[in-house]
């Protein structure tokens, strides 16, 4: 494993989507991988890390998921716009997106998921935790994450830092038809007068 | 009703979230009522449009919800930062909300929920859809949207405009710890290469 990235505390992996990303979902099994993107997800928990996310029962993410049990989410930085919308619309079943659109992938550390650093800002390894209601009813599929890295320029300490100077890594918000907004502009709330105890 | 916002049709309800903004759900039932801060929301389903959203059991607001069956989710734009961080770190149970931080709520249409437009940019009224299970397992509540409405100086024909001029309007997204980070800077995804058939 060839990467850049730094390790993610378990107990810090929720807040790599906290924010609303819009994130790729990789998957495999067998001797087949897919990677699509996912506008529609969000932590549920933070100890132990779990997510809920939307994966269409029609889509081969779903099937391959399915199989293994596991899914990935890696979190795509604004360079790497184009490329989230191209997986995002296009299926699996009849390319091989990775080839495709050039992706490197490298296998995940602890379930060997295909993980995508490049145009990447971070990635989580999840389990699947099996809930075929919710899975028929929503498409909300619960995972419960396994290991976590992300890019120390962007985020570090368990901290996410949008600066001006990074903002290429700034991540994606998807509004509808290929337009993304990025997440940037920090703002530090300020107490409200009615919060002082008087 | 006194409102500057605009009908959002149903089948574009779901976008008011699809980008991962934090929100705020407001409750009510008999003569009580509740607004609490929640950064863990997406969209489930666009027609019908359903959302998923965390509301931990220990909440007031969830009390409320299970009660009433409904909950009101309303975002609030940057300018509501300082409002969206207090109202995420107290409780209901101690305080009415609305009285101590000075805000208007007005009755939603279809369900007579609390809805908050004065620093929102939109609202939604869901119905809860009763998941015990889910409810119980990850705090996550299921809900039918069945009205909406925004600011049509930022959401206009079903599609978000986030432009230089409307900064005040700008979505907030939860980093953690009172930072949030604005959704602007849009970018067009353009087809790659390997998306155009060969």
């Amino acid at each position: 494993m060839n990467s850049h990235f730094s390790p993610v505390a378990l107990e810090h992996a929720s807040r790599l989507i906290n924010h609303g990303p819009t994130v790729l979902v990789t998957s495999a099994h067998g001797a087949s991988r897919n990677v699509m993107a996912a506008a529609w997800s969000m932590p549920v928990e933070f100890t132990p890390p779990r997510i809920a996310i939307v994966i269409d029962k029609r889509t081969y993410t779903r099937e391959l998921a399915s199989a293994s049990g596991s899914f990935g989410v890696c979190v795509p930085g604004a360079a790497a716009a184009d490329l989230t919308y191209a997986v995002g619309s296009t299926s699996g079943r009849d390319i091989d997106k990775f080839a495709r659109f050039g992706i490197a992938a490298m296998a995940g550390p602890v379930l060997g998921l295909p993980l995508i650093e490049a145009g990447c800002v971070a990635w989580l390894e999840c389990r699947l935790i099996r809930e075929p209601h919710t899975e028929d009813a929503y498409d909300t599929c619960f995972g419960e994450v396994v290991s976590a890295a992300a890019d120390p320029r962007i985020f570090e300490q368990g901290r996410w830092s949008l600066r001006g100077d990074n903002a290429d890594l700034h991540t994606l918000h998807h509004l509808g038809a290929g337009n993304f907004a990025c997440a940037g502009n920090v703002i530090q709330a300020r107490p409200l007068a009615g919060e002082i105890a008087e």
